[in-house]
């Protein structure tokens, strides 16, 4: 029996005509299995096999910005979620009064993803089969609780189920990937890859970048005095993750500009962020340069690069103090990748080699210079719906707004981007919805046939990710 | 009967199973009151229970500049609708010529706002049961003027019938709030309150600024040598304004500029202002000074905080020359609010006493800062659709953009934002129309069941814009 | 019998009540001949009345940016199209090569504009009957050859096929307007017209500058040594571009700036120049000055002034070094024209006299800053969906985005801005569907009525392109 809360035919559009393609288009994902190529799961649940969950609200509100940020902007304090404080201080531990505050407040997830996936989750990863409210929330808390005792809530088991074929994790530059080799080593066959994500020592003005420094000259081997030390430690550290079976790498940004230094010039700032006596516009420079070296390595050693660009991160400084990052404080700025990647672009945007994947939150950038750039250059494609727009009006702006000018094999197909493992099965069903829905929308109008139509849902539900990230 | 123009499911979408469900939540508006927390109706309309509209030109051309900049871009003078000249020259005098002019171009207004508020306003205010056009132009001349000389059309009737449960005017900060006195001693139960709009005061470079300062100083009955002088005057005000049932502070400015300045740079910028002898960018730095005084102020006093952020003001130089202020030359500008706003929401954006409600002119900024920032900050809320884009599309692209990474419950509500009386009732019909859609199109895609979109709709049509200006 | 592909309902919305008012609407349009106020057509094809397109890859695939540049984003090197480079070198000469290339990565255009157009326009024009793909390109190749080479495929005869009023061309200020004057003075009757448009001339960093203004004095019969020499050439070719029947002219810039320079800044400006020794922003400053000076040409001699802002020309420099300019390398920034316009609007924007039309590449400006701009001065019009944004999702948006605000009559109608002559009756029925179902949508949400609705696209499809660019 469908529960109320999720009719067979969510997301689609009201069109009798335009619904039955959709249904149809979606009925083909079935079969799919779940690329997951870009996310932020923790390795560590499928190298212990009885790795647990914890309670209802470890699992779906205290790691998950999305939704304590939510209850944050309406006056409920971080403690009374559970949030952990930086300096130990008290917090609520009760996870079922956590749990009640939630469900009190769920009212507030009306139409917004994390409203869909929350409900999607609960009713087909948990069999939940009541609306969540204050009125229903002790009973919710004792059915999921119970579901995670079992085994079939392991993340193994659900793994399996969920019928992934990938997952890639994100990982430091300097870190040793051990879950990675213990679940290679466990004979457990799901395929769980790192990502090659060294931020941590690209921001020269970060207050940890030094010991990030130093963290990857121990994990390379090597001792870092100069700037070619640097990249020869970096490129150490991609050789190894790729050995235990890399894919790509990624770079988090909060501008799309890059520029060339001359070996001197790299080498000069390089000695100046080591005394930490950085000059005004060091950082800036020092993180486009190193986006050319980072393309330049892609070049040579096929990790598909990608660029994430416009978050100002922790912009709540009270709230960053107290809790860390990853509390719903980043926060979007105008983006332009035009000019800004020019330098890169014209170094090796041409190359066959290179597949750089392009991420941004301001969706102006979207038809204004993602779509021409994707839609002329050989090395770019757009990926998908970023963070805030990876919901059902920014997925469908998405494609109305970039496959008319890009073409939809100039897209990298879809991302779940998440950290919440049991929430993957519905982003990735929301997006396939969003996606046979638009694409019956292309039939229904007589823009494509029913067979374009057909291999259209297979390239966005999964061959596309599949291709672009290099994953076959 | 309907008349053909108005039909009465007019701007729902064309699905059947979509209209049925905003025709059923439209419905449910019917018994709400308006709430009218931001607006520019003159007062003085209601401390004179004897206050009548004048002509129909008088009431619905000659001070609406939504009606007259459309009629000038295509080549009408304005000298032609009426418009009075700052020189008091010559200008057209003869009402049912106006009247005749703007009726034989008023298939300019197709398909925009303006000519759906005034068919229903026609309609639904006059009774006027014919089209308008240069044909029957004389014949709805008689008849709204007509009407207009019953008492059913003096304002305090059509408050009443409007069922208006509070109106807020917007006032200078000198404004000696006599018709607000007027009313509230005349023993009429109508609630019209004062908005504290400090604007004139705070623009140091514009040539008024100085006698603007002094009505300040007078008003308060205080002498303004400095600007600790400065803002307890404007504190003196604001504690005026809340005697009289102010709820809120209105701020214009050109972008979302905040810094703070420390008491002796303040002091020395003001001193500067005093003796016109401005510095580049005092102007924007005293601006965004202000900014963080008046947050702190509404801390303090619980004045609900409003920023309109955006308009470049009076833009065509002739124009503004021959015929001053708000004759349709003010034109939006791009704008940024993560970097603007973060000083200010530094200090006070975790502060459960401020309520700041951000509007923007740039709707690219919605979804990309704006319900990014009152999706995290609890002091922040997201205003209505403003100005140009108080539309059937801009209000649907505000709420497509805004709700999915905000929250209904972080936008503050609808505001007619207008100093045209008798359109009341027509704007606030639109938005509850626009709302009835999109909720029911929520409804038909199952993103939300039908108890949650009769809730959606109260808080949309009434419930969000009295909590947010904290009018209960 | 229709073809599968091209369906008579295509690109209408699928909700049956308006889809039935948008076909009525579109089919309004079928007797209104095609206005091309607009467009980068060779002259030449009309001039000679034997001219022949040549083969199907030369018609359609090798001087098709829009084709060529898509099939490159996926790895398929120019030289396999045909594409002539610039040094000589070898590329595909086998033109059957060339069409099975394109054929077997026709899938690429899915949703594309140019697959819509593509497939309208081998249904419509040459009467294909199957779907192009690897299969059926040989043969589609020998039914396009054959029809080719019949006299019903010479331009003239299917100019007049096409029921073209008037077709203008974009040419040098230094063109002899030789075609031209072949076509007037053959007695042909197809009305073929120039526009003037003098880009090589006012950028004075290009490396050709030098040559173009040679070229200027040449055909001027004038001797350039001064800005004052300079600007009486451009006047003297403007007069005899309006001799040879042009009515308007035309800029691309990359911003719509604009600036007012003193005779002797102009003067001194221009000296440098003509030496060779341009100082930092002075190619910037030259051409907004340069706007300032056609917009008082077309202020004294009637021509259409459009600007077009917002290109970044030939990004990708190793493509523009082999094969030379519009080869899909062009890519957008944003764009800005409320105080960039400022200079110009307010010494012409309110004379009567001046028609300008603005394009932009930045959709985040519609509604921002074209829409207000264009509803308040009388001497601007928003040009349509420009390049990027010419197509189906683009063309709704510019609709839903300005005309609220603008109002219909402050657009200019359509434009196919195209140098492909056989695609301009799909280009046209593209925009004449997508305003037909935008004008269906508006009557069937009851925003205007059928008589408001026959009038608007009849103004969208023919009368607003005729009026706006003076064609009467």
């Amino acid at each position: 029996m469908q529960k109320p809360s999720l009719p067979p035919d969510r997301c689609f559009g009201p069109d009798p005509a335009q619904k039955e393609i959709a249904r149809h288009l979606h009925g083909l994902t079935a079969e799919l299995p779940l690329i997951c190529p870009h996310g932020h799961v923790d390795a560590r649940m499928f190298s212990d096999p009885d790795y647990s969950f914890g309670s209802p609200a470890d699992l779906l509100i205290i790691p998950d910005h999305y939704v304590t940020r939510m209850l944050y902007s309406q006056g409920i304090p971080l403690e009374k979620l559970g949030v952990p404080r930086r300096d130990g201080g008290p917090v609520e531990t009760d996870h079922r009064r956590i749990w009640q505050l939630f469900a009190e407040n769920f009212f507030l997830f009306r139409g917004t993803p994390s409203g869909l996936w929350l409900t999607h989750e609960l009713s087909e990863v948990f069999g939940v089969e009541e609306k969540l409210d204050g009125g229903s929330a002790g009973r919710v808390y004792d059915h999921i609780a119970a579901q995670l005792a079992t085994p079939a809530f392991r993340p193994r088991a659900m793994f399996e189920r969920f019928r992934i074929e990938v997952l890639s994790t994100t990982d430091a530059a300097a870190d040793p990937l051990a879950a990675h080799k213990e679940i290679r080593d466990s004979g457990w066959k799901g395929r769980v890859i790192p990502c090659f994500r060294p931020d941590a020592v690209v921001n020269i003005e970060a207050p940890g970048w030094r010991s990030a420094v130093d963290a990857l000259a121990n994990a390379a081997g090597l001792e870092i005095h100069s700037h070619t030390d640097f990249i020869r430690a970096l490129e150490n550290r991609r050789a190894f993750f790729r050995t235990m079976g890399a894919k790509a790498a990624d770079h988090g940004v909060i501008e799309a500009f890059t520029t060339e230094l001359t070996g001197a010039e790299a080498e000069a700032l390089f000695q100046r962020a080591l005394r930490g006596k950085l000059e005004p516009d060091d950082a800036r420079r020092f993180t486009a340069h190193m986006l050319m070296e980072f393309a330049r390595m892609s070049v040579e050693d096929g990790l598909v690069m990608q660029l994430h660009a416009g978050a100002l991160r922790n912009h709540n400084e009270a709230v960053f103090e107290r809790f860390g990052t990853d509390k719903g404080c980043d926060i979007p700025v105008a983006g332009e990748f035009t000019r800004g990647l020019r330098p890169l672009l014209t170094k090796f945007g041409n190359d066959p080699r290179l597949m750089l994947i392009l991420f941004t939150l301001d969706e102006a950038t979207y038809a204004r210079e993602l779509a021409p750039l994707a839609g002329h250059y050989p090395a770019l494609r757009v990926g998908p719906a970023w963070w805030f727009h990876d919901s059902l009006n920014g997925m469908t702006r998405y494609r109305e707004q970039i496959v008319e000018t890009a073409g939809l094999h100039n897209t990298a197909g879809f991302n779940d981007d998440t950290r919440a493992f049991p929430s993957i099965p519905a982003r990735h069903d929301l997006s396939r919805r969003v996606d046979a829905n638009w694409i019956a929308g292309l039939v229904v109008r007589g823009i494509v046939g029913m067979d374009d139509a057909e291999e259209m849902i297979r390239d966005t539900a999964y061959r596309l990710a599949k291709k672009t990230y290099r994953l076959e």
